[in-house]
């Protein structure tokens, strides 16, 4: 079987929209598709069976987290990371970029890497571009990512550029070190285009990656605060400048409404911790939008989340009960909940798939969207 | 069908030691068992169909719990417990007395009732023999407790003598309010015999509560503190003053080996949150003891929990995993422990009724016991 492969299926005529199909050695992914987040090597509350049963085929773990703990050693000494935590369909990591920029402390850059202290106990670690690609050798996912600088927004634009630049010449180094492992058969490369909110820098971000060929393009460096209009602006600006052929990655979005605007725009992939963080605060999504459990109004409330749901929270409990629950503390909750939150995420996506497919997706963004937000019954998505 | 009956299956030659059948409304129930505790309507960590696949075939709920919260009313309006928390199969509801005397505040104990303030908001609260029986209607289980004072070890004889004679006479109030409220024939209640460890007061409680031939009998006020060997002390004692052919349940007992010494001395039915309780904390039981994940020793470890338990957490993941879940603080691991430690206990009713089919209880007992306990891998149970 090839390493990976991708198909684009069928495209909407009106938009830049498509569904495809992804080929990966531990499986295959209908695009768009929604990765639930593992990112210490568990989608939080949920079991592998959990995550497959929302009609997820792929899930991302984190780089960062894992290499701190429990070890990329460790991982690769227990079978590699599918078999650590029993899930034996596709996995992505990220490379550890993100986290090294949002959570580490003391940070250092050079052109070499980033030096950087543990966010859980101080320790000094280094990442570079080498060491990020052979820790997620280790940890063994079927798609790993470049290593790349993950600025702040706000940033001035010459910093943009400098760190745009460096980002390039780090996602040489890393297809070098990808290359040089002979790992290309098992493992797929994709490389990353930062720029912020300047679109000659994404272009030519972009552009210097093209050079390397990369099986799968990401975008990075969005959802870090900026206004959604930025986010969905730049995945306009950006999304021509990768092969169309290939699989387009947009990190760490987002909100059901993201999905709509950024597949309209011609993404493919999405990952998110909301679903399942929200989860836990006691937030479901629903189609008529969010129902907040703590709210007094649910506590006789005989529905499930959403009727037209059939998710294994929606089929066996009330809107009373899960409130119930989430008052009383119960974990079970935090599970039940979550698992509707991520089935009602991949259920936008196979909800544009057909979309797409029938020709419609215009149609049927506009339908989600008029429930979604205008609902009197829930609170606002 | 009956609303309740039991019929001992097999007895054991050398103890006394039995296996029954029972039916209730809501299905067949095989003794010796071990209830989960589902305090709140929710057994901690678990869904339905995890106590299910455990084999559990009855839980335990509390209503001094649920009539604070979400509410007896509450329960009935949503169409009884069962409904409530989407769990068909048999319920057994306590009194509250253990509850009121454990965790609430401010009692005041009359020949009426007790009251007291709920450990939630303070609130006044009251429960009598009748209000505790009503509660235990509306929340609907198969089988419901008479409400009895519950003393703190260590009590003067006295005060023993005098709290016995009450909770005889509270428990012909729960069985005048259980018999004119028509609900016979859909929940079946047991009467708990008191006395702690005075042997004359236990057989006066018992002697007392015979009068009234209730389906079902419970010792209670055990395990409040009190060595081991006085718990077994007191069932040895008391046991033989319940009927042979009824059911008999040993109150919040217990672990392993007491389950063993306690069904040899002629006990049917137990309940007690340790299990799920020593999870969460990160404690598995094992045949060879104790595991303490949190250890070292078990960081690189690829073996499951237990090698010849067949439950979902057994099956798929390793103590390595298992413990970077708990070091990591991932709600999962609570899941599965909790899940491994009821099969865990199950399986022993399990073995224990094969034993007694097979009339060597006393040699299961030794195999148990001597790798449960001398097992050089585990820690001590």
């Amino acid at each position: 079987m090839a390493v990976h492969e991708f198909k684009v299926t069928a495209k909407d005529e009106k938009t830049f929209a498509r569904a495809g199909l992804l080929t990966l050695p531990h499986g295959k992914v209908m695009t768009p598709c929604y990765m639930p987040v593992g990112t210490q090597a568990s989608v939080k509350a949920l079991s592998p069976e959990d995550v497959l049963a929302c009609g997820s085929e792929i899930l991302l773990a984190n780089t960062y987290h894992l290499m701190l703990r429990p070890g990329a050693d460790l991982v690769e000494k227990m079978g590699g990371l599918h078999r650590f935590m029993h899930w034996d369909k596709p996995i992505l990591t990220d490379s550890g970029g993100f986290q090294v920029f949002s959570l580490a402390d003391l940070r250092k850059i050079t052109e070499q890497g980033v030096e950087f202290q543990s966010h859980l106990d101080g320790r000094k670690c280094e990442l570079t571009p080498e060491s990020a690609t052979q820790i997620q050798h280790k940890i063994g996912a079927d798609i790993i990512m470049a290593f790349d600088e993950c600025i702040p927004y706000p940033s001035p634009e010459d910093y943009v550029e400098q760190s745009v630049d460096r980002t390039s010449r780090w996602a040489e180094r890393c297809w070098q070190t990808h290359r040089q492992s002979g790992r290309e058969k098992e493992q797929a490369l994709y490389g990353i285009v930062q720029g912020a909110n300047f679109p000659h820098l994404r272009e030519k971000s972009a552009k210097a990656l093209l050079a390397f060929d990369f099986p799968g393009y990401a975008i990075g460096g969005v959802s870090v605060g900026e206004p959604k209009a930025s986010i969905y602006r730049v995945v306009e600006q950006t999304a021509p400048y990768l092969p169309a052929h290939k699989p387009r990655y947009l990190m760490g979005v987002g909100t059901p409404e993201d999905l709509w605007e950024c597949v309209e725009r011609g993404m493919d992939m999405f990952d998110c911790v909301m679903p399942t963080r929200i989860a836990r605060n006691g937030t479901a999504l629903t189609r008529k939008g969010r129902v907040i459990l703590k709210n007094a109004q649910y506590a006789q409330d005989e529905r499930p989340l959403d009727e037209s749901c059939g998710c294994e929270c929606c089929r066996h409990y009330s809107r009373a009960y899960l409130r119930h629950l989430f008052q009383a503390e119960e974990l079970l909750v935090l599970r039940l909940v979550s698992l509707h939150n991520l089935r009602f995420m991949t259920e936008i996506c196979e909800t544009m798939r057909t979309a797409i497919e029938l020709n419609r997706f215009l149609e049927a963004k506009r339908e989600f969207m008029a429930l979604y937000f205008d609902s009197s019954s829930g609170a606002k998505g």
